[in-house]
């Protein structure tokens, strides 16, 4: 795709920032830098990069500005600058909900449109394929910006509340850790008859992503107010559930990471869902705002 | 794959059963089916499986004899025949890696060869892609019966304890359970934003899928007891853990899914651990055989 080179500033050059600026560099566009400790700028100096001597200059040097500290309250106090007005702030800090809402009042309030965004990547994968970006806030501000921020991976817009891309970023967050939990115990599972990690790895990897195939009908199903099922019931699961977790206790390996579910299945049983699909499961854990 | 037919008998034809004698049938074999309840037999007659007037008689059809009932005490039951001498027994009742030893200490008892199995598919799977049955027990039972059990779908023979099977089919359960709370807890924190299931899904499973591509690194890692991380720290989850669970709270959302993991990753730092990669918590949560 051709994209139009443009001036673009980076404010923050840890691990991440430094990525996001290499990014913009390698599309061509003109890429201010500016970081606390200095020093950090110098190899995107070497690749083409301008310092700005502090962040209001750095602000003033380009219409569309990129955040990425290590907090929000560091960049609160950044962005705290008379220059931002008639500028876009793009703050990809990870934070919660609230703390990007707050963010982009602040920063609407001194004239200049906000996205919030959260980086669903490492920063080895900026750029490359796989890498995603979420986004939320100003819609017009995203459209205008989409192909430069193309340069960090696919940009996606998920909706006009600045807290959605944190939303969202928590989320796949959260999914991630209980995958990880769930399969660093099947590797320690299997280490207790003697299968080596590397052994046993890809046949769970392999199996996971074969049952990742039944999430896209359950989330229809859940939409459509649909609990029924063909194919596994809450029952059936929640009948395992002690066998798998006195087996794992008889293998030495700690049954903790599969407590919630089994919980969450008594529940859901004694609730008089147990011939309900598993994604029954999934308005059991809205337990509504309080 | 050019298999020589021979014949089969399969015992119990509930859900799976009958899903395991339809695919026998399908590559050709002589099929004998038993089941308590006889009229479930009709539909495989129908498809040229010979039905025995009762266990004995069909375990002594054929040299093969396929178990798939609903609890080992059944299995223990049925195989408790003088014609099982000289047979081999390929129990795919899911239970216990401790129940497959003492089954396999019955069945051998008798003068039979042992195969346990788990069977990682729905029934609607058998004897498509995709589906894959973990074997363990006898070796040479195996190697001479693999091509007939591949009717079933990917056969896999993973070590000669017969209790090796179900471990693994236990480890791949938990770990498809851990991901099951992960993504639950995630579809509904992306609910309490206003995103629907369908919508927030596929981010979901991507996202889960992108993942996945780092387990075989930390499981080489995890056997080479090597512990450091170029990618991310058991310190950096450790933080971010009180901001995803104040969030989920906040959010009106049940945070049990992420309590497993906060304990772990809490105890990791406790341990000095938090500048090692993640999977540094496996051997944490291998308190040892009690
Ligand atoms: N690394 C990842 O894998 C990853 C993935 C997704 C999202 N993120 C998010 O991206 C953001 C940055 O992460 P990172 O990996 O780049 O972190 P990092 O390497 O620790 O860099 C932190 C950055 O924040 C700056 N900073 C910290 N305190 C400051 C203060 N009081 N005033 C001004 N600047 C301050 C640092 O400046 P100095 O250089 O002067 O210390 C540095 O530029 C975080 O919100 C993180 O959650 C990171
Ligand atoms: N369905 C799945 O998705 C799935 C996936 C993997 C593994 N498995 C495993 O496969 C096995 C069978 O599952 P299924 O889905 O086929 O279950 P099912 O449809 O409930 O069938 C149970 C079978 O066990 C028989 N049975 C129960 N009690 C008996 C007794 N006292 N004496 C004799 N026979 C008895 C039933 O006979 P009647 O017809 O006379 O009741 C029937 O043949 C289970 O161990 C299950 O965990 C199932």
């Amino acid at each position: 795709m051709q994209t139009r080179t443009t001036s673009v500033t980076v404010l923050g050059l840890g691990l991440m920032g430094a990525a996001l600026a290499e990014a913009l560099l390698r599309d061509g566009h003109t890429v201010t830098v500016w970081n606390r400790s200095a020093a950090k700028a110098a190899p995107l100096v070497a690749k083409g990069a301008v310092q700005a001597p502090d962040a209001g200059a750095a602000i003033a040097a380009s219409p569309l500005v990129v955040v990425c500290l290590s907090v929000y309250a560091n960049a609160e106090e950044i962005l705290a600058s008379d220059a931002l007005a008639g500028r876009t702030v793009v703050q990809l800090t990870s934070g919660a909900p609230d703390q990007a809402r707050a963010m982009a009042g602040l920063v609407t309030g001194r004239g200049a449109r906000y996205l919030d965004g959260g980086i669903m990547a490492v920063p080895q994968m900026i750029g490359g394929p796989g890498a995603l970006i979420l986004y939320s806030g100003d819609e017009d501000a995203f459209t205008r910006h989409k192909d430069v921020l193309a340069a960090f991976g696919e940009a996606r817009h998920v909706g006009a509340d600045p807290g959605l891309a944190p939303l969202l970023d928590f989320a796949l967050l959260d999914a991630m850790y209980g995958m990880y939990a769930g399969v660093y115990h099947a590797i320690a599972l299997a280490r207790s008859g003697g299968v080596t990690a590397s052994e046993s790895t890809p046949m769970i990897t392999d199996w996971l992503a074969a049952m990742m195939h039944a999430f896209p009908e359950q989330a229809r199903a859940l939409d459509a107010g649909e609990f029924g099922t063909d194919v596994s019931s809450v029952a059936t699961s929640q009948i395992a559930f002690p066998t798998l977790i006195e087996t794992s206790v008889r293998q030495g390996v700690d049954p903790a990471p599969l407590l919630p579910m089994r919980d969450l299945l008594d529940r859901a049983v004694a609730d008089g869902h147990g011939a309900d699909g598993l994604h029954r499961l999934i308005p059991l854990l809205e337990t509504g705002k309080g």
